[in-house]
C-alpha cells in the first residue's frame, strides 16, 4: 500500500523534520490540505500546527472545518493558539473560536494582546448568523470631512487589509465614529483630489443593525447589487463589514445543516474526524424518537391482527403504501420549503395551497392506486384485494400531498422551523392513515 | 374576504389603468412583486408586462423564478420580449432564455438587435452552470499599452456598466482581445496617470476555461478571494466575467435541486404556478419507478407467507425495520455526500470509510435492536419474538450504515453524481435485506 499524504506528515512529525513539512505545505494545493488535515488526529494536527510557521498554520485553520480546527487549536496551547489566532481575519477568528471550548477560550484569550482579545469577547456575543457574526472588523473608514487626496492616502496605508478582503469601499464617519456615507473606489477614481468626502460620498447607505439574522440578510443582498455592507449598532456607530460572499457562504452552509437536520443528525454537522460515540450520540437521539413514532404508527397494525390473519397478504402490503405516502408526502413538504424560501407563497396561504396539492394528489394517487391495485389483482386474482389495496394508497396518497404541503407553512406561521414538517412526524401520521385505510377496509370487505 | 395584491393587479389590467399599475409598481418590494406575480397566470403576466415600462418589466423578470419569467415572455410576442430582454444584463438574459420554447426563441432573436442576438446565441450555446453560462459579456477592457488616464477616462465613459455590476476590476487586453492582466480600480486610483497600464496591471491573472464546470468554478473561488475571474476562450480572448456571487448563488440552487431530484421531482423544480398536469408529471416518473421497487422488497415477505401467517406479530415489525434502516442508511448517506463537498474524503476512501460506519452501526445497531426487542418481549412476552426482530434490526442497521456511507464514494467514483444514493435504491436494498434478515431468522426459530 502506498504511503498517503497524511501518514507522510505523521512521519515527517515523528522525525521532527519541521523544515521539510513547512516547504511540503506550499506545495500542496488548498484541496490537497483540507483532505490531509481530515486524516490526522486532533493531537497530529496540533503538532502540524506547532511545526509550519504562524501563517501557514492560520492557512490551514482556514482551510479546515471550524469543528476541526477549534479542536486542533484548544491543543497547541494557549500562547501558539492566540498566536495562529491574531494572523486570521476576524470573522474567521470568531468562527473558530466559537467551537472551542469555554475555559481554553479564556486561556487562549488571556494569552492573546488586550485590543485583540476585547475584539473577539465582543464578536463572539454575536449569534454565529447575524450581521453581528459574520462580520469583519477589518475595514477603512475616514472622516466625512477629509479631502479625496486624504483618503486616498488613507488606503495606500491600509494596503494589506485591502490586498486581503478587496474592499471595495470606504466608509466616512464623524467625529463619534458614526457611519455617514459610502465612497466607492471608482467616486475617488473620478474625483478632484481637493473634493471633501462628504461630496462624493453616497448619503444615508445601507446600514445593517448588528442583530439582523441571515434571512433577512440574504433577502436584502439578493435585492440589492452591493458587494458589502457596513453594520452599526443602535448609535450607528460602524462596527464592521458584512460581504456579500460571507452571507451566501453562511446560507449554503445553514441549507446544509438543514437537510442534515431533517435527516436526524443533531446539530446538524457530522465529520468522520469526530470520536464515533459523538458520532453515534448525533443520529442515535433522534433514531430513537423515530423507532417510538415508528411503534405508535405499528400499533395500528396490531389492532388489526385478526383481519391481517385472515388477509395475511395484506402485509405484504402494508410496507409498500407506508413507504410510498412517505415519499409523496416528502415531494410535497420539498415543493413547499422551495416556494417559501422563494418568497412566492407566504404562511397565510394554506387554503391555496391545499386546493393545489389535492389537485396533484388525486392525479397521482389515482395512478399509484390503479397500480398497485393492478398489482395486487394480478398476483393473487383477488378483486377485492386489488380494490382495498388500490383504494387505500389512492387516498392515502392525496391526504400525504396535502399533509405535505400545507405543514410547512403552518409551522413557518407559528414561527418554528418549517424544515421540521419533513421526516418523522409526517411519516408517522401517513403510516397511521395508510396503515388504518388498508386494514379497516380490509376488514369491511375481506374477512 | 379582503382583495389581495395579485387579484389588484388583474383588476387594473382588466380596466387598462396602466398609469396607476405603473405607479403601484414602484411602491411595491421586491418581496411583493416576486410574491404577487407568483400568484399570476403567465397570461396575466404577460399583459402585466405590457402595461409596465420596459425597465419595470426588467425588473420583474429578474424578480422571478427563470421558468416563470419564461413563460410569461414567450406569451408577450417577439417585438416586447426583445425590449425587456435587451434591458436585462447578459447573465440574466441568457438564464430566461433557456426557458424558452425553441421556435418563441427564435422569434423573439428575429426581433432582437442583431448584435444581441448574437451574444445571445453564442451565450445559449454554454452550459448554464459553465463559466460561460454564467458569465455576464458587460465588462470594461482596455489594451495593455494605454495609460492609467485614458484607462480612467474609459470607466468614466462606462459608467452605467460600473453601477449595474459592481465591477471592481478593469481587464487589460492586446490588440487581439487577448487578456494580459487585471487592474484593480485601487492600482489605478494609486498611480501615476501618465504610467502604462501594462505596468501597474496584475499579468498572467487567473483566467477561467469557457467551459469550467460549476464545482470547480466554486473551488476556484474557495481557493481565493476574488470577486470576480475572467472568462476566456482557448485563444485566450477574454469572453466575460463570473462573479464570485454568480457561482455562489448557482451552488446553492444546484444544491436546492439536488434535493429536489432525491426526491423525485424530475428536473429538480416545481412550482405551484405550473400546471397541475405536468407538476404530477414530474413527481410521478420517479414514484411508479420506486413502487416497482417497493414490490420487488415486498415480494421477500411474500415468500415467507407461511412463516407469517404462524408468526403475525411479525407484520407489526416489519414496517418499522424498514424505516428504522432506511433512516439510519440515509444518516450514512448524508454524512458522506457532506465530506465529499468538503473535501475531506475522496471517492478512492471507500475502505477507511466503511470502517468507520461500521463502527457507528454497530453502535446504533445495537441500542436499536435492544430498544425494539424489548418492546416485542414487553407486548408479547415472547422471548423469541424480541430475539428476532431484535437482531435483525441490529444487524440490518450495520448493514444500512454502512452501504449508505460507502454507496455515495463508490457512485461518484463512476463519475455519476452521488446524490443519487440516497432515496429509493438504498430503501428497496435494505428493506430487502430487512425483510429477509427478520423472516428468515423467524423461519428457523418461531415457526
Amino acid at each position: 500500500m502506498s504511503e498517503t499524504r497524511w501518514e507522510e506528515i505523521v512521519e515527517l512529525l515523528d522525525e521532527g523534520a519541521q523544515g521539510e513539512l513547512q516547504e511540503r505545505f506550499t506545495e500542496w494545493s488548498e484541496a490537497d490540505r483540507t483532505h490531509a488535515a481530515a486524516h490526522l488526529s486532533s493531537a497530529d494536527l496540533a503538532r502540524l500546527f506547532d511545526a509550519l510557521d504562524v501563517g501557514q498554520a492560520a492557512d490551514l485553520v482556514e482551510d479546515l472545518p471550524d469543528r476541526q480546527a477549534a479542536d486542533a487549536i484548544g491543543e497547541v496551547g494557549p500562547d501558539a493558539a492566540a498566536e495562529i489566532l491574531e494572523a486570521l481575519s476576524s470573522d474567521e477568528r470568531a468562527d473558530v473560536l466559537a467551537e472551542v471550548d469555554a475555559h481554553e477560550l479564556d486561556a487562549i484569550l488571556e494569552a492573546s494582546a488586550p485590543e485583540t482579545a476585547r475584539d473577539i469577547r465582543s464578536l463572539l456575543e454575536y449569534d454565529a448568523d447575524s450581521a453581528g457574526g459574520l462580520m469583519h472588523t477589518e475595514f477603512v473608514s475616514v472622516r466625512a470631512d477629509s479631502t479625496v487626496a486624504e483618503a486616498v492616502s488613507e488606503i495606500r496605508s491600509a494596503a494589506d487589509v485591502y490586498a486581503r478582503f478587496s474592499i471595495q469601499y470606504l466608509y466616512a464617519i464623524d467625529a463619534g465614529g458614526r457611519l455617514e456615507g459610502v465612497v466607492p473606489l471608482r467616486a475617488l477614481l473620478l474625483s478632484r483630489p481637493t473634493a471633501l468626502v462628504s461630496d462624493v460620498m453616497i448619503e444615508k447607505p445601507l446600514a445593517l443593525a448588528v442583530d439582523e439574522d441571515l434571512d433577512h440578510l440574504y433577502e436584502i443582498f439578493e435585492e440589492t447589487e452591493y458587494l458589502g455592507a457596513p453594520v452599526v449598532d443602535v448609535q450607528g456607530v460602524l462596527l464592521g463589514v458584512v460581504e456579500r460572499s460571507a452571507v451566501d457562504e453562511a446560507t449554503l452552509d445553514q441549507a446544509e445543516a438543514d437537510h442534515m437536520k431533517s435527516l436526524g443528525i443533531s446539530s446538524g454537522e457530522e465529520l468522520r474526524s469526530m470520536p464515533p460515540l459523538e458520532r453515534s450520540r448525533r443520529r442515535l437521539a433522534w433514531l430513537s424518537i423515530n423507532i417510538v413514532l415508528n411503534l405508535l404508527a405499528a400499533s395500528v397494525i396490531a389492532a388489526y391482527e385478526e383481519t391481517l390473519q385472515g388477509a395475511i397478504a395484506l402485509a405484504v402490503f402494508l410496507p409498500i403504501i407506508s413507504d410510498m405516502s412517505g415519499c409523496s408526502g416528502n415531494q410535497a413538504v420539498a415543493v413547499s420549503l422551495r416556494e417559501l424560501s422563494l418568497g412566492v407563497v407566504r404562511p397565510g396561504e394554506i387554503g391555496r395551497v391545499l386546493v393545489k396539492e389535492i389537485t396533484v394528489g388525486l392525479m397521482n394517487g389515482l395512478a399509484l392506486g390503479i397500480l398497485l391495485g393492478g398489482v395486487a389483482l394480478a398476483w393473487r386474482g383477488d378483486a377485492t384485494l386489488g380494490l382495498v389495496v388500490g383504494l387505500a394508497l389512492a387516498i392515502n396518497t392525496v391526504l400525504a400531498v396535502s399533509i405535505g404541503g400545507s405543514v410547512p407553512l403552518a409551522i413557518k406561521r407559528f414561527g418554528w422551523d418549517p424544515a421540521l414538517a419533513s421526516g418523522p412526524i409526517l411519516t408517522t401520521l401517513t403510516d397511521v392513515c395508510g396503515f388504518f385505510l388498508t386494514l379497516s377496509f380490509a376488514t369491511a370487505v375481506l374477512v
